[in-house]
């Protein structure tokens, strides 16, 4: 009864191949660079533990109580501010506080998508996101991308191409997996192809904060005036991502469908957890945390980029983040990111294959995403030399 | 360009009609019956503080990191044990945490329904249940009701006349709007015409152990073998609903697919709430708390009765409910609850009128929805005073 009983769209659904190679990976003295979070030795643990003592004793009832879908309101105002500080948000905006970065993607697939819509994605980009874009039918197309991000002709060739594109998503800064910034000028031509072809983009900027060096670049958002852009960014990787609480901006008159969806999906986002950021951003310095949380970060990559220099072929390239969590290594043209990752695992190193992060289109095997906040800059250089080492055997 | 650009499903869907009457509802001395949540004053706000401590002290960490998209492992173990003994979890289902009930709802619709299938649900029904399913594209149609619950003939008669029914969704338990159980009878036919239609059940038991007085009726879910039956139940409404953990148990092929939805949806459930009610479930006895919330409440409930006795007139009838958190009461033929609504509002008292609880195919004006967990005793002798004078008026 069951397998005919599954909806079409989740019947071609399966469990997460990245999923599956971890549960693989559970070796002994593996070094991971497969991971997709901060490091939990940034976590504020005392300063979330002390606000715990706060919120339980001062409105332990309130955070134990039904919540409004938008939001704890203090917390989403002082996002609403934050982001009109950063011209992110406009009047024609209107800002909710989400189950973490994730209900972004479900929220704009569920109110955008019809079976057989469009969404262009970075090729490549955010696995979950592919899965989570496919659970309502859309067709995936992929952009591919460089050092500056998306290729713009060959978006405005897939625009031209592809005849119901719903959205663009993109993860302009340092992006995943691929660690690249869009450069402002490419934003500008984003926003400018989305005006021409009259399509929505989705902007997932969740590793924005984490820049180690460069400067800034503004969001795709600030171009917009709450018009067709959905912002959205989290608390995951600054605070900590287990409370899951993240945050949407979007034009008003698609966030009042939002608030429609998260009322079907999970009512209201924790409230534990909304009073506990609350209480942490306005009893801390966010800025400060964030600022130690890239010192540390930054080292990390540091040492992973000097690592690679000294241990990987010639042949071989890699990106060189200015932020976030990864980089991107990609093999020389012939070569199989998902056979290397079998005999790195062997030599007890595990990157991520990048053969998953592209959509269907567009297949690519070339490519290994790895992960530089988890590991410590010990693991980083003996995880590296490993993996030179494996590649110099590979790449015959 | 937005308003071209929502997906068909949610073009459809607008804020819920309940919210709004709730806005307009703000009046100052008003008393209000519209809650759908335990009371804040059962919530156990102390033990939940030091559950806060030490989880904080022993486990920050763990709490602060992401986690397993099927549950923390110990409170998913303790409660596919609680299951288990009482027969609901068999060997061929799988157990995971989720946000909050309101996911087992949107992961069920997710998994099962293709644009234009059927859900069968009890008329009335809780009314965040039929939106969930018309945002997946499902038909909607009710099956009349009693005070044993849904009537089997009505049920059958709609199993033969829509054609792709994918499952039916029941509330056995103390039914929101309703109020009333459905009898093991009533049970065991309901499962034996799944099994003759060859259709899914979705059991959603949130009140079952808000139990005041008759003796507990074993869930549906006990007839199944892993086979058609998923059940949900949740800490909502005996610990308390802010910290969104709920749980569902469902036969393992549809498991699966359920555990890639959440990771498509939310990742995981909050890590820190899982591990706050598994140190209330591993510190303090759950069982005695609802023990004496049952006290509390069953106190309110039949205050309840006793001022409606005294209050009504006798062409209005109400349920009277063995548990949960709500009565019904129906008007007369030929009345509109929605009508009554304004007055009785104008009078200074809240109920929830109940025309929007009904599936669209059965469409039903008369009745009213009570809670009475929140209320005081005070406030429940007042305001049905009130209402009964209000009635008394309206009702010629």
């Amino acid at each position: 009864m069951i397998s005919n009983s599954i909806s079409k769209h989740m019947a071609q659904m399966n469990p997460s191949l990245i999923r599956e190679i971890f549960k693989a990976a559970q070796k002994e003295n593996l070094i991971s660079f497969a991971a997709g979070s901060p490091s939990a030795e940034e976590f504020p643990v005392s300063e979330l533990s002390e606000a715990a003592e706060r919120v339980f004793s001062a409105q332990g009832t309130t955070a134990l109580s039904y919540g409004v879908t938008e939001g704890y309101q203090p917390l989403r105002q002082w996002i609403t501010d934050a982001l009109c500080r950063e011209q992110i948000c406009s009047e024609g905006d209107d800002v909710i506080v989400i189950s973490g970065g994730q209900q972004a993607l479900d929220f704009t697939a569920k109110c955008l998508i019809d079976e057989g819509d469009t969404v262009l994605v970075e090729a490549p980009t955010f696995l979950n996101a592919l899965n989570t874009f496919r659970t309502y039918g859309a067709r995936l197309a992929g952009v591919p991308m460089d050092e500056e991000g998306m290729d713009m002709d060959a978006l405005e060739q897939a625009l031209q191409k592809e005849p119901r594109v719903k959205f663009i998503y993109t993860i302009p800064n340092f992006q995943n997996p691929m660690g690249v910034t869009m450069s402002a000028a490419r934003r500008s031509q984003l926003y400018a192809l989305a005006e021409q072809y009259d399509v929505m983009i989705l902007e997932d900027d969740p590793y924005g904060k984490l820049r180690y060096s460069g400067e800034p670049v503004a969001a795709v958002k600030t171009l917009d005036q709450g018009k067709r852009v959905i912002y959205t960014s989290s608390f995951s990787k600054i605070i900590a991502p287990g409370i899951r609480v993240a945050y949407l901006c979007a034009p008003k008159e698609l966030m009042a469908k939002m608030v429609v969806a998260k009322q079907c999906v999970d009512v209201h986002t924790n409230m534990l957890s909304q009073l506990l950021v609350y209480d942490y951003l306005t009893h801390y310095d966010l800025e400060e945390h964030v600022r130690v949380c890239c010192e540390h970060y930054r080292e990390k990559r540091d040492a992973m980029l000097a690592a690679v220099e000294r241990a990987f072929p010639a042949e071989v390239s890699v990106t060189r983040p200015e932020g976030g969590l990864f980089l991107w290594v990609t093999l020389p043209e012939g070569y199989s990111g998902m056979e290397f990752y079998q005999h790195v695992v062997e030599a007890g190193v595990a990157p991520v294959p990048g053969a998953p992060f592209f959509a269907d289109n567009m297949p690519d095997d070339r490519g290994m995403r790895l992960n530089f906040s988890v590991p410590s800059i010990r693991q980083i250089e003996e995880g590296i030399a490993r993996m030179g080492g494996e590649l110099r055997k590979f790449i015959q």
